[in-house]
């Protein structure tokens, strides 16, 4: 199956974590050592002192998405967004739940523009329309693109000018970094973001995702605002566990290596089929517009998503994981070119 | 320890169900056959047919009060709750944070009684005030006393009467279900309530709960509602894998059997030692007052949760679960003989 | 003054009915006898009966829009409306504030499109996504724009159709309905919307708006749901006299008359002077495109509102209302013209 | 009809200085020079200057409560106030519907007092509860009593030991300030609270109540936030006219004096006849219980609300206000010593 990255349970290293410490006994609510050395671990990695920032372990995406929007909003405040983002799409107005407005802007390949946040901040000029407060992007995106170095300064750059705080979710920050195009570091993501979080459930965790929060804007009632969200979890080290085993070996971005490498063997045989890719996304997410009988039975036989129907042909998404084997994707190329 | 039920990873028997599960691919977000079957092995313990009424499997306590009370409840509408009940005093205003007022009853063991729901349904006369729309229990409540066959009648008795919900949060149901004193069956429970829940987080899951909806109370768009909350695990097969495990032999029941049992090897104890128990819980939780350089020690060398600190004495909470050993409540009591 | 149609307190005829009764006691809330008077001359007007229907009065529309929009949905559920809509443009995120997503519908002249809200309704088509459940449309638009008979007999077809509820903001229902294109009645308005509201604040009253809602969509509890949302007067006699007054001898129609009367005269100078409008609005908000200077001074000297600035011209909008005389009209063509 | 302070529509000289405007063009949403007026007149009068605070002018109560808890509130963060509060009794869940818990304190005459509020911050250490940031009041309280000087600085001392804001509802603020038993004078108010409001609909005006916030503790998107509830009034300046008159020669305390004179008449009256009041009110409200048949025949013939139905007797509230007249509270109190 070609679903998903989150079809399999989990990454082997992280199912072995969890039964070794089958025996223990742990306080509650991520307050344990396992997630404090997680923490750890993470704030290292992406360039961060203990002192400088917090990270909170979570169990969902959309719970994430939601928890840390309406943290930093003000009731009369907005996120702006790509009109393709998770946050407006497929969260079923999640953050709308929380009160908030998601400002969408236009976007071809899923990436926000700095000069669409630019004209979005001019736009809300007075007490008749939602003050835009935070830039929401995902990295890599909806459609599996990456931002690049300079695409991040330069709308660091525009969060700057008008006070604006930048979120990243990184649902998939594991591909996006460690995919061939990628130009940036954990540590420039770590510097140039407010808050971002680092996902582990399309990335070989049985479940979680990591937030950043950056000291100085404030992370102090943080646990409180996600016990007030339902989004604390009774048994935290359960999450942080797997957090630290991620990030104690760099294994969180081998398990996201492969995921991109199966991908770009596909890539490959599908430019051999004579297919084109539609998006030029270069991770884990691969989307071909074939025609309806072909897209039916990709469908059928490895289980892949519909994107779009267009009539005559559909669109249809491919997604590698961690746990994609290379005969897989022979046999979705080979079944491709049988045809 | 003797802090918690929810200090250890999870009983060995989830942890092997998930083990088991490894290699397997599966659909997302809760419509896998692992969660289809632990669904239907739920619903017949409970003595509910398929048509009946739906499980749905969530991560946590918190999150399943907020995301089932603000389902069923419109704006203007209110929950009664004990004061003491998890959702008034615990969750951080989660309920409030959905926008509904937790109407309170004062309660001296726990539990709500009849008369106080009706006196508040008749307070609440007019548009200017909530309309009470749910009773909240909880079953063992939060002193671990628990609710017996003629008094939840005389609950549904009521919540018949005036048209209320009667929602039973069952985090702990495991142990009063299994205690001693405890009348009431599983079928008892699915036929008296509109929705309850079933506690894996505090019975040996790694975290889950599975909350069960009559149909006739309108469940049909609860899966939006999870999402909305953002309480929707993308690998929602790893909670429907434990609780198929749970509930295919019996050993949810096996499970809180031990944290009973164990609980009362240390009640006898304490008995023996000439300490009275405060509040008569038939089950894995013990409240004791003793003087304050006994909790003080108690509280360091068991881990036990300070409850009230009261000048010259302080009451302790001792909680057994699913992995206590006879050995640790031996210890317990020993140490508590030798001061 | 030309800039809005809420500049000036109130009809002459409004003002002494609420003269009139300055020595009166009356009960609060709205349950008085000028409010159930006021209540019934609206219901006839709009050929509804008093078992079909109810009308609630509030203070001004962002609160109606809000109050009215989260009576109906559940969480999860979402409105549909025109990018150029109020409460998606010009409400500080109020509707969502009520934890609703507002989706939208590009629209060149202020309407929505059956096809569009086909659209939406199709796109939305799983758990992960809102549900659209509420139609939202102004008449006349933002834009000045009205909607034809068979217009909203296709909205309510594919409401109908998609089991949506049909919401008519009505701030400037008055002159929407005795404007020369319109060939709606009152009648046909009360029966093919769920919801309605006819504004008073643009149309001559101090204050208020008359929310129309028919009892088969359950408007049972509505007045609770007004009070939870802050938007129940004390003093609700003091709207009540006025929409008595506004509806007792047609009043209401007369102000309204005039508001598009006196556009017309600016339209037809407009034209006269070779200055297209922009929109084809046939009410009392008439948009022109002129260079800046012209502009600019027409802001200063008529109190017009900027609409978009477009580098070398700007878009200005020009609004009658009840009180408008002939003279002011005269004035300000005499100075287009004059330039 | 003595049964409220808002049965009439409006104190003669707001009715008049609302017609006098009536020829007026004023710009929208309180912007315009009567709402300035009115601004820099309230200010003055509490001792502030125009650079230390701001008035905002809104239409109801419960509406002013619930913007103003909810603009200074995170989401996890309580408001403090006595169960008898307005908040907590009479405003159908408004606050909660904003998403924040009302904790309440147990009180026998309406006051909070510092110790409660102590204990409740004390209370409420950790994450796993929410977090109080304000304290609640009303001056005059819901039965009528007021609060010392020396009882709002205890009040303040507590408030700044634990960083609370300091909040008074003063619906009756004019007849709590100019009643007999009252020490303390506006400069007061203004000094000691952080945000208090000024009403208007229950002491002569039409509707409105004046929200003083002092520029200190952020009041810089309060109009967003209005706004945002749906609490902007498109014709701001109806409201800003009449707290012009108001204020600009003590016209508000006044009426106020005249509803405090008619109670005191009838106390008088009761204490001559022998039946004694209740709570010790020394403002407009007086709460007395008699047997059931004269209770009835109070309700019927002065329209006085049943405050509680003890059985063999009932408690009823007699209400004063602005216009009550000397005659009718002797023919109350004639009547009364007649049964």
């Amino acid at each position: 199956m070609l679903r998903n990255d989150y079809s399999e349970i989990a990454a082997p290293q992280v199912l072995e974590a969890l039964q070794k410490c089958a025996g223990e006994q742990n306080v509650g609510y991520g307050l344990d050592v396992h997630s404090k050395k997680a923490e750890k671990l993470i704030l290292e990695r992406f360039g961060l002192f203990e002192n400088e920032a917090k990270a909170h372990f979570l169990a969902g995406g959309t719970q994430t998405n939601a928890t840390v929007i309406s943290y930093f909003l003000r009731p009369y405040e907005a996120v702006i967004a790509c009109a393709s983002g998770h946050i407006n799409v497929h969260e079923t107005g999640a953050v709308e739940g929380t009160g908030h407005k998601v400002y969408t802007c236009p976007s071809a390949d899923g990436k926000l523009l700095p000069e669409d946040i630019e004209k979005a901040v001019l736009l809300h000029a007075d007490e008749h329309m939602v003050s835009p407060k935070m830039v929401y992007i995902s990295n890599s995106t909806e459609t599996g693109t990456i931002y690049t170095k300079a695409e991040l300064l330069s709308l660091r750059g525009v969060c700057d000018k008008y006070g604006l705080l930048l979120f990243m979710d990184g649902a998939r920050l594991g591909v996006a970094l460690t995919c061939e195009k990628n130009d940036v570091t954990c540590e420039f993501i770590g510097e140039i973001c407010d808050v971002f979080y680092v996902g582990g459930t399309k990335n070989g965790a049985l479940m979680g995702e990591a937030v950043v929060i950056k000291n100085k804007i404030d992370a102090g009632s943080f646990r409180h605002h996600i016990k007030n969200r339902g989004a604390m979890l009774a048994k935290g080290f359960a999450v942080g566990i797997q957090f630290k085993r991620l990030f104690e070996d760099g294994l969180y971005f081998e398990l996201a290596k492969n995921s991109n490498r199966t991908a770009d063997i596909i890539r490959a045989g599908l430019n051999d089929a004579k297919i084109q890719t539609i998006g030029n996304s270069p991770t884990n997410q691969i989307f071909i517009n074939v025609k309806r009988d072909l897209a039916d039975a990709l469908i059928e036989k490895f289980g892949l998503e519909l994107w779009e129907d267009c009539g005559h042909s559909k669109t249809v998404r491919i997604v590698t994981s961690f746990a994609t084997a290379d005969e897989e994707c022979e046999k979705l190329i080979g079944f491709i070119k049988s045809r």
